[in-house]
C-alpha cells in the first residue's frame, strides 16, 4: 500500500477520510534495477512518477556526448520532464533508477482525470511546484554566485545524506562540475 | 479593469460568470517607473505579482557586486521569489521594473484565502508553476549544454521580440554572460 503518497498529500492538503482509497487506483507500482531507464530521450512523456524508495535522476546527453544531470528523486519526490509532459510532448530527457527503486506511476490522461475529480490535488501538486520552482531559481542563484568548489561543498553541506548516497561523479553533473574537478576539491577537503 | 488577468486564467482554467468581479478584489493595481524597485533583497517576500503591462526582472548581486537576473516578467506573467513565498520569509532577491510597468499585487495571506474559495485558482497556478518548473529545467540544459554563444543566439532567435524590447546587459546577466561577450556575439552576427 503506497501510504507514502498519502502522508504526502497530507502534509500539503487534507484528503478527505477514503479519498485515498479511490486515488490510488489511478498510480500503477513499478519496480526498477539500478541503471534501469524509466524514460528514455525521444519517447513520448505521458507519465509522472512519485518515488516510494530509491533514487532516480534525470539527464540529457549533451552534444559532446556527456551526460549531465539536471534533478535527482528520492523518497516522497515527483519527477517527470514537466514541460514535456504538460504539453505532451517528445522529450529530450532520460530518467534513470540510480539505485533499486519502487515508484507509482500516473499517466496524463489519467493525472487529468484524478485532478478533475479531486481539487484537493490541485492544491497538493500547485504547493509541490511552486516550491520545485522556487528551489530552481535558488539553484540558478548558486550556479552563478559560488565559485565552482563553494557550489560543491555548499551543497554536499546542505544535503550531507544525499551526498553519502548518490554516487560523486552524478552530484558533479548536477552542479556542473566534471567529476575529475569534483574529486579534486574532495581531495583538498580531506588533506 | 484587469481582464488580462481573467483571461489569463480562462486560458489555463475555467472561472464560473461572476467569479471574476470576487476574485479582483483581492488585488491592488499598482504602478511603478522604469528602474523602481517592487522588491527589495533583505525584506519579507509576502507578495506575488502579475504584469499587466511592462517589464520586470529578478535579480541578485553577487559577492563580487555584480547584477544577476535570474527571472523576467513582461505582460501575463507572474513574478516573485517563489520559495521565499511560500515559506513567508525574506528574500536574497531584487525585482526592479525594466520599463514603466503596472501590476496587480496580492498579499499572501489574500492569496491563500483566495485559493481556499477558488478551487480553479489552484488549478491555474498548478499549471503556471508546473510550466515555469519545466521551463527552469530546460534552462539548465541550455546552460550546460550550449557555448555561450549559441545560448545568446538561441535566446534571441526564440524569443525575438524580447530580445529586442529588453536591454542587452539584462540578457546577458540572464544567460550567464558578461555584457562585454554579449557585444562581441553581436559584433560578430552583425559583420
Amino acid at each position: 500500500m503506497p501510504t507514502r503518497l498519502l502522508e504526502h498529500i497530507n502534509k500539503f492538503a487534507k484528503l478527505e477520510k477514503g479519498d485515498f482509497e479511490i486515488i490510488q487506483d489511478y498510480f500503477s507500482i513499478q519496480t526498477f534495477n539500478k541503471k534501469d531507464l524509466i524514460l528514455s530521450a525521444g519517447s513520448k512523456c505521458n507519465c509522472n512518477y512519485f518515488v516510494l524508495a530509491g533514487c532516480l535522476h534525470m539527464f540529457f546527453v549533451s552534444e559532446n556526448g556527456i551526460q549531465r544531470t539536471v534533478q535527482f528523486a528520492i523518497e516522497n519526490w515527483w519527477i517527470t520532464d514537466n514541460l514535456a509532459y504538460h504539453k505532451g510532448k517528445t522529450t529530450d530527457f532520460t530518467i534513470q533508477a540510480v539505485e533499486n527503486t519502487s515508484l507509482l506511476k500516473i499517466r496524463r490522461e489519467d493525472e487529468e482525470k484524478l485532478l478533475g475529480k479531486f481539487p484537493t490535488l490541485e492544491r497538493y501538486f500547485r504547493k509541490i511546484y511552486e516550491i520545485s520552482y522556487g528551489a530552481s531559481l535558488m539553484k540558478m542563484k548558486y550556479v552563478f554566485d559560488y565559485s565552482k568548489e563553494d557550489i560543491y561543498n555548499q551543497f554536499t553541506e546542505s544535503f550531507p545524506e544525499f551526498a553519502q548516497r548518490v554516487p560523486q561523479y552524478l552530484i558533479a553533473s548536477y552542479l556542473g562540475l566534471t567529476p575529475e574537478y569534483a574529486s579534486e576539491i574532495r581531495a583538498k577537503k580531506r588533506s
